[in-house]
């Protein structure tokens, strides 16, 4: 693997000197900051995750932060979530389309007050998205992207460690809500969820300035737990499901594509830019969706670029993620599948950079 | 120096392939695409650049595409420089800048025809805020991000080579004019510009198949002028004084800040979204602004976070970019420095990652 060289341009966070010190082998790249994607290898790393408990440095969830009188209306129509149920305390996963349906991101949304938003985002600058909507539509509603970098602490001994640091009431907190909670004097957004089906919790840390107390403290408590510096795992994510976006679905693609149509309340959200562009897919259905697709064989190398997928010959889709898992003895993959093949138990074949495999699609993912 | 974890996030060009081959050591990001850094050596590539000829995968700067009878003013909302007398057949350098005047991006417009252009864009998804506006102002225009990959010729035997492959015409492009050039019955812009102060071309390549047969053709044809794989040079760069969107400057900063005022029509630029918060700026000046920046001492290490700039104890700037030049025999660095000590030949100091080191501020940059 080629080395990243390193500039202000691929931002630090207020935990890379943290990350170095834990031994951090390989970035990616992730709104144009620094993501930890190996520390002692992917394999060790998925191990210990589903074992123990870790530590993440996921930063670059940057957010969008929505406030003023016009905010919520904002929010609305960036998704075809209805989000009219939704009260302060609770985050909810949106996918975020343009005019024309197709996917910008797939951020969760943080309703911290009926005027004011976070949007933690997935890999592109829906900021710019926004502010050109504020814009145009010339809203009453600020936006900008605060100093909050969110810190994940993910498997299995997730609560036990959070209850050491921020005492028992952490325990309380139920999936996909938050609560407050107090870090050296700082008031801190605490929620019950993170990019791993492992359980745990993502603390949204305001001001860098408390990144590496925080994440001092968290190992210091942790020890006996085994705490370690971890990241997402591109094996557990897929085992999971866990979509990716900008590898698994792109603005190519509209949510129902995507397997997200139960996030879609096309006909009621009222105000959403995508709204008419996706009420015909919503009635008629996608004619390719994701997959879940285990790929016979060795192990496959790296998957960084799209695999395209056949049936006698002829294209039906691609895999756009794919690692070997050790827990299921398979190739666990991501694919998108025209719909002539999507059902599961159906035989295709991948194109792997090493040559033709033959692979299944799955009835759901492994998690 | 990390690994890079590839991924179809991070993607491939139509070049990767020879990129490889030619044995990249060290890529960037940017743009959510794969940037090559480093071949032999930072100074080995330097020195290749400035005697010899480089091929430059540079598809990762992305096109805007804009078309349809609003184009034109589309254009002009994004930019303070008045484009009214630009032509097609020209490219300008255009500051982008959002409704409060910060530098979103700093790309060139190629202008295709009265209702088309490219926008070659620099590290930020400029394709969302273009968006966000014609869908908020309700433009008759399309946009979209279309399969057209730069590949950049760099260095003093530039035009002998593209002479030898599009024929002698191509020697007649003026500096940020573009011309017509056949390519396996392709119709290609190849514009006398690029990221270099060493002469050269950039050639729009459209249509990912002919990536690699140009690509290879370059090759065939430069052997005796020692062409090379190459990228953007660190060094050169510094040298050059060529700003990097996103290490040197950000949307913090306005085009007048970064030393781009002379692009700045802010007078005429009737349309442009960040005119009202430029007009002021435009009159009174910046408070803080771009100079190049000379570090004594020995070579510096890798500047990949800001490093402050400090007179008498007091933080008066910051250097983005640093690096040991070859041929000036110093540490070369571009820095934002506030007006009290932007003067040429202030003695400052800067705070590197290894100490502080004397700094001078330089009347101009070294090429």
């Amino acid at each position: 693997m080629p080395q990243v060289s390193l500039s202000r341009r691929l931002r630090r966070t207020p935990f890379s000197d943290g990350v170095e010190a834990a031994g951090v082998k390989a970035y990616t790249v992730y709104n144009h900051m620094l993501l930890p994607t190996v520390f002692e290898s992917i394999e060790a790393d998925y191990r210990h995750l589903k074992d123990h408990v870790q530590v993440w440095d996921v930063a670059c969830e940057r957010q969008v932060e929505l406030r003023g009188p016009d905010a919520g209306r904002l929010m609305q129509m960036l998704t075809p979530r209805d989000l009219r149920g939704m009260l302060p305390g609770q985050c909810r996963y949106v996918p975020i389309v343009d005019e024309t349906g197709g996917m910008l991101n797939d951020p969760v949304a943080v309703k911290l007050a009926e005027d004011r938003w976070w949007i933690s985002i997935a890999d592109s600058d829906l900021l710019f998205w926004v502010k050109g909507l504020v814009q145009g539509y010339r809203l009453d509603v600020l936006v900008d992207e605060p100093d909050v970098s969110p810190l994940a602490i993910q498997g299995p001994k997730a609560d036990e460690l959070m209850a050491r640091v921020f005492g028992n009431r952490v325990r309380d907190i139920r999936f996909f809500k938050y609560d407050m909670f107090d870090f050296e004097g700082r008031n801190l957004v605490i929620a019950r969820s993170g990019y791993s089906k492992q359980g745990g919790f993502e603390i949204y840390v305001e001001g860098g300035d408390i990144g590496m107390p925080l994440w001092n403290a968290l190992f210091a408590a942790g020890e006996d737990l085994q705490v370690r510096a971890g990241c997402p795992n591109l094996i557990e994510r897929i085992e999971a499901g866990l979509l990716s976006f900008g590898n698994d679905m792109t603005d190519d693609n509209t949510p129902h594509e995507c397997g997200l149509g139960r996030f879609c309340d096309t006909a009621t959200a009222i105000g959403c830019v995508g709204r008419d562009a996706l009420l015909r897919v919503a009635r008629e259905g996608p004619v390719q969706q994701i997959r879940a697709i285990s790929i016979a064989g060795d192990p496959v190398p790296g998957c960084d670029r799209v695999w395209p997928l056949l049936a006698g010959g002829k294209r039906i889709g691609q895999v756009t993620s794919a690692a070997w898992s050790p827990d299921f003895r398979t190739n666990v993959a991501i694919g998108m599948v025209r719909m002539t093949h999507w059902d599961a138990g159906t035989e295709i074949e991948v194109e792997t950079p090493e040559g033709l495999r033959r692979a299944t699609v799955q009835e759901q993912f492994w998690l």
